[in-house]
């Protein structure tokens, strides 16, 4: 064989292996850590917002985030970074999750909500309590304290009450707002199609979304997610969205990456979303953006729509969407921070 | 370039390209439909069961993949056929699922359930519903007449009764056998952990299994798989475990296969063992047997144990478990039966 025929093959092995073997072509150094959050995908759209609203949610979205970035620049774990910036927005009325979570069709808010550690696959998560004042850590809990992956219902709160966590009245979740939403789509959900507008399926379509997550990597290299909501509005039957189910809402996978998604649940469950975005990095060797994608336009082929936030083993962030906007926001190491709503 | 370099080119670029086309070594030819039960795995020993309740269980195995059988061998839908063979385990009191659901610590029987479409991704689910006859039933009801592909607790059973399903009272689940073990898990778990047999804690363990499944290919080529259950024994705070979670108990792709699990749940969430199983063929070329191989070894790691049935959408069925045995049959579309529970 002759000297160029071995260098061709030498060139074709390594080109054919290199499926699994995504060059870098990011040349910035490897973060220490890094973190990113998300407030809900839909019809966000500039002009639909009040500026006074718009305000408010990037100021939430940056105490949010910085909370779990001091934790990881301290040397904290990404599952207590993970944690404690999901707990800052449940406890902000702007975000469907904890207080601000919208209502049912029983005009009761319940919870939905799960967190997993990228290190051990270790998860926990919880559906439809109505009284646990941040589900997250419920969620932690679960994941931590019982032999159980996910607990449900009054179940889920009695376990609660025993881990000592805050219990309060169910009225503490009632916003205004949210109620006011739950009257108009009950009263819009069934009027005649023809006499429905844009804005009135827009809207309609916008009480599907919401949800709060968030993912991150810690100094030592350990990989985290979790997802906190209400559900949709106008939700029954004990309607369990892709939030609380692992592997559609919350992934997190030393391996690869970790990811919260938030949209149409529905087709977040079908599509597998979070671990498929796993799967397609770990077994095709997909980057996390090309993954990211590939699995949204899944999504979009089944017919529904949301977003995801996610960060792989070497800290690369990626928000991703295919509605109108995401409410969203991301730091680097360097303290570098990016707070999104609308397209780009 | 000579000619011998453009035929190392090719042959190399031929082999470097096989990982995703794993070569069938099968040369029977695909069937025209097929269809694999389980009936739950765990500590399944020559000698642990009766002889007569081994032939009753034999009985009632070769009974339900009878009906499914037939209905596919008519021409029936896969979906169908997995729905209705489901059926008939879940009336008889021999598995952890329907009529023979064991006891949680409230002393109640909840019943998880899941079905999936591998034509359209479409699924339905449901958890921790008591007085639902079939929960399969609900299942393909969510799927097929609600907008949401998992309901739970009252809410999924206001949905069964608008939906006109079979309602009975709690007591119809009650079983002596179960309501012991049930008592006896209680009295046992937390006993000093050096007075512990190995029967002991076999027994134990056993208490964590059950669980029934169908996976089916019909002669359109379409793929379903369906899971039912009744838990774990002395499970408390609402638990959910992998049965009702698309992607991890249930899954099914007309790309790839469809899978039903059983085993100690827990562990087959944070293993995602269905989907991967499914990802794995798909992006990494596995066979099904592989990909059924590798997710239970990845279970294993982790610390859990059970098994899983599977069709691919070429027809090879699949039977696959890491514990002592597994209550399980096949049917190809020859009539060729096999019943197996115990290791071959």
């Amino acid at each position: 064989m002759s000297k160029f025929s071995l260098l061709c093959i030498a060139l074709l092995l390594f080109f054919s292996c290199g499926k699994t073997q995504t060059p870098n072509t990011n040349f910035e150094p490897k973060p220490e850590f890094s973190i990113v959050i998300h407030g809900g995908a839909g019809p966000i759209k500039k002009g639909n917002i009040p500026p006074e609203i718009e305000a408010k949610i990037e100021a939430k979205l940056e105490e949010a985030i910085k909370k779990g970035y001091d934790i990881l620049k301290n040397g904290g774990t990404s599952l207590d970074a993970v944690q404690q910036t999901i707990m800052v927005l449940e406890d902000s009325p702007l975000f469907n999750a904890g207080k601000g979570a919208v209502f049912t069709n029983e005009e009761t808010n319940e919870h939905d909500t799960s967190i997993m550690d990228g290190k051990t696959l270790n998860a926990g998560a919880s559906s439809g309590t109505t009284i646990v004042k941040n589900p997250i850590n419920l969620a932690r809990a679960v994941m931590d304290n019982s032999p159980h992956v996910m607990l449900s219902g009054k179940g889920a709160e009695t376990f609660a009450k025993e881990q000592g966590l805050q219990i309060v009245e169910p009225s503490y979740f009632y916003t205004e707002r949210n109620f006011k939403e739950l009257i108009w789509v009950k009263e819009n959900e069934n009027k005649n199609a023809s006499k429905k507008t844009a804005y009135h399926n827009e809207k309609l379509k916008g009480s599907k979304f919401g949800t709060v997550g968030c993912v991150a990597l810690d100094k030592d290299g350990n990989l985290a997610a979790g997802t906190s909501t209400g559900g949709m509005t106008n939700k029954r039957w004990g309607r369990i969205g892709d939030s609380p189910i692992i592997g559609s809402g919350t992934y997190a996978n030393n391996n690869t990456c970790a990811i919260s998604s938030t949209g149409w649940g529905e087709y977040f469950i079908r599509a597998q979303v979070a671990h498929d975005i796993s799967a397609l990095m770990d077994y095709k060797g997909l980057s996390l953006k090309q993954a990211s994608k590939e699995v949204l336009a899944k999504v979009k082929t089944l017919g529904g729509d949301g977003g995801v936030i996610a960060i792989d083993k070497n800290g690369n962030m990626v928000f991703e969407f295919n509605t109108e906007g995401m409410f969203r926001a991301s730091m680097n190491d360097k303290g570098k921070l990016i707070i999104g709503m609308y397209k780009e």
